[in-house]
């Protein structure tokens, strides 16, 4: 059986990562203020995508690092999203090198923000998946610590640690909308909620990762494409996610790219938050009704990062 | 002697706009975390940027249209920026006709934007102070209820429940910066806090209304420039915040444009908020030691407004 993060492994990510990551806000709106229907019920929004590296990754990164002798060779990692932003923000942050691994197609724009970033950025690959292939044999010369961008263990729960977080400052909600890639943070949300709320775990439509799974009963492989691949383009779901969700039901729910895009537009225009299109999936789910709550209830919305180019808002 | 805002008229505006704007999130981080340097002291960001209308001006214009009765021929502006906005936000969410006069140098984005709000756009002059003679012709004529920028007992002490509303949150902070143009907020702030706390008012060095007011001894006229005289860019400091000056000393500051449109920057790059360079010159105030705060002091940064061209922060 794979293993899963504990409460005693959440816990300790977080003592670990403290002085290195942000308490980030946790906003409490009524729900009418969100331009969402029927009976008013309490939303919280966690604002994390003002953590350190602009997502919830710079959780699990930082956990994956500090949980693990680091040989001076460094960390290494394949990913032109926000893992490999987070991955490169903790080595920095730790002083040691970093190399990050991407495909010819990904944009100057990433790889120049990875090189400001301190890290020594291998182009290579037509797609992800050589650029990870090439990664991996770098890494077996190297010896470099591996960061996976949502299946190990001290990354799923360092992710876990924004549940805690949440609790600590408002208690437990009733229910938590979490979006779904490789299930990271998913995995890290529901094992530290541990059935003591309801778990919505949301994907785009053209990215069905969980749903698949669910519908097959194991992990299986998907072509995954949309407004949100960028971010949540795993192509399967991760092992630990997997596992976790044997132990702790969630609700899966897809969302259409047109929803999506209308919850992004508004979290900018009429909040003002600049926020990457897989942070605006929970309040998709909400305005949308493809998830509703019961008068009064605590819903909170996990607004995971803003790697986003600000002029695609306006 | 002018009239300003007391604590009861504070109270009073809090209790009648509360159903109608935001309590927005203040964010505590430890001043390093900023990239400020020295000992550590702790900073409440007070991300008010994120209110209705996306700047705090919505809690003036709210209490200004609530405390009157407002005539069948509505409420009446001359401004082409957040006055505006929030004065048409105000007025459409209390179902009563807005005109905004706005001269013919303002732009065709911010037409459309206060047209979208539902307000009666006027173009009408070729500087803002055309726009505003023509305004009060207007409202002799039609007997609308007008609202000032920022020289209306009622807006600034609308704009003081966001002083009230940190005291609630946090307590009273050691220091508060906020930024001037005509002085409402500071007017609002400082008359809320009455002494009981170091309140820190800063300008663009293009934008010295207060600086000059304080050499002359009485308001006068300035010609205002620079980066932040869009939203910054009053002529002259308001009756209602100079008499607030003379009851509470605040400690006057200028900044260089360059280190606004820096700390502009780290706020959208280091942090993921989207703001206006008036906004950002707390964190420049800082961030440049043009202000200083013990170790372990309390001080709260006004984040006051986001109506900005995202496109502008890459």
């Amino acid at each position: 059986m794979t293993l899963v993060p504990t409460r005693a492994d959440i816990e300790a990510a977080a003592a670990r990562i403290a002085p290195h990551v942000r308490r980030t806000p946790l906003w409490v709106l009524d729900s009418a203020a969100l331009g969402i229907a029927g009976p008013s019920f309490e939303v919280w929004l966690k604002l994390e995508q003002t953590q350190v590296s602009g997502s919830f990754k710079a959780r699990g990164m930082f956990n994956r690092l500090l949980a693990n002798t680091i040989p001076a060779t460094g960390v290494i990692a394949a990913s032109g999203g926000n893992a490999g932003i987070a991955t490169a923000t903790a080595a920095r942050a730790l002083g040691v090198p970093a190399e990050i691994f991407v495909p010819t197609v990904s944009s100057p724009a990433k790889r120049e923000r990875l090189a400001g970033l301190g890290a020594r950025v291998v182009v290579t690959g037509a797609v992800y998946a050589e650029a990870l292939a090439a990664c991996e044999q770098r890494q077996r010369e190297t010896g470099a610590l591996m960061t996976h961008a949502y299946d190990q263990i001290e990354v799923v729960a360092g992710a876990g640690t924004l549940a805690r977080e949440i609790e600590r400052e408002c208690g437990v909600p009733d229910v938590v909308l979490v979006s779904v890639g490789g299930g990271g943070l998913l995995g890290g949300i529901a094992a530290w909620f541990a059935g003591r709320c309801r778990v919505v775990a949301l994907e785009p439509e053209l990215a069905p990762t969980l749903q698949r799974a669910l519908a097959a009963g194991e992990p299986v492989h998907v072509d995954v494409g949309g407004i949100a691949a960028d971010s949540l383009g795993a192509g399967r779901v991760g092992a630990i996610a997997w596992q976790v969700v044997q132990n702790h039901r969630v609700e899966p729910v897809l969302l259409p790219d047109a929803e999506i895009r209308a919850a992004q537009r508004a979290l900018w225009q009429d909040f003002k938050l600049a926020v990457e299109p897989a942070a605006a999936l929970p309040l998709a789910a909400l305005r949308s009704g493809a998830v509703t709550a019961r008068p009064g209830q605590r819903v909170c919305l996990v607004v995971c990062g803003a790697n986003v180019d600000p002029a695609t808002l306006a």
